[in-house]
């Protein structure tokens, strides 16, 4: 099974990809994909759209995971990040492959056990599963992989 | 200029479209593309995706039209409409061609000369500016037919 964990966003995107057979679970990548303000906003999700769908093909991604969103702050940032959301959906149909969300809540519990586990510890418990990352360069990061390890711990599908 | 006017909703989805040609204004088209909900999210997403495309390429469509959306009630629906919006964006960007938005109040004003127009008011110029159109079977249909004409209206561009 392999699993893309994505975290958008119009400025960092962040995203995991894992591999699991047999119980064996192997991050292959993660890493951040920049948008350019300078860039329009349909340009911005051109690239994202784009970007995603080489990595599902050339990693033959059969499971999208996302992190349900909540409004915290400004409702027109919220429907644009709804702009990107709904690119994964659609890569999803046109390669008919899988996506699902998980709540923060249940993401934190999947990974340290404590839906009320802080985002420190949700880092902590990752960088000790896998030691060849030395450190998270931004959140975005952390939380993809985060979103990416519930797909494949989760027992939804 | 070819001007596509959309209302997207996850029930229904409003649509028409407009052709200027020194300065008279045809409505070429208007309708509606019902979602099931019986169908999944991404499926729902990729049908949206299809039958835009097509009705672009179709009519060589130059100019997108929206209306800017504001969060009135529940969150998630608000985000979830986001979906629809940024694969028209998607669109725009993969075909090149221009896509606008105009606010609420805009629209009222470009139509009706009052910003404080009320639904019926806009409707009822519409009614007599395409005398063809008996009546509008739904609200989705007579906002896409004013998003619309606002784009052809509208000196933006």
């Amino acid at each position: 099974m392999v699993v893309l964990g994505v975290d958008p966003g119009f400025g960092f995107s962040g995203y995991s990809i894992f591999n699991e057979n047999r119980g064996i679970v192997i991050l292959l990548e993660c890493g951040l994909i920049r948008l350019k303000s300078s860039d329009s906003l349909a340009t911005r999700i051109k690239i994202f759209y784009d970007h995603f769908l080489l990595l599902i093909e050339r990693f033959s991604i059969e499971k999208i995971n996302l992190e349900t969103s909540f409004l915290y702050k400004n409702p027109q940032v919220f429907l644009k990040l709804g702009y990107l959301r709904g690119i994964l959906y659609l890569i999803a149909a046109q390669k008919t492959i899988i996506i699902e969300e998980f709540t923060p809540k249940q993401i934190k519990l999947i990974i340290t056990g404590s839906g009320s586990a802080s985002k420190e510890q949700v880092a902590r418990v990752l960088l000790k599963l896998f030691p060849r990352i030395q450190s998270f360069d931004k959140d975005d990061i952390s939380d993809a992989v985060a979103i990416g390890l519930s797909g494949i711990w989760s027992k939804k599908n």
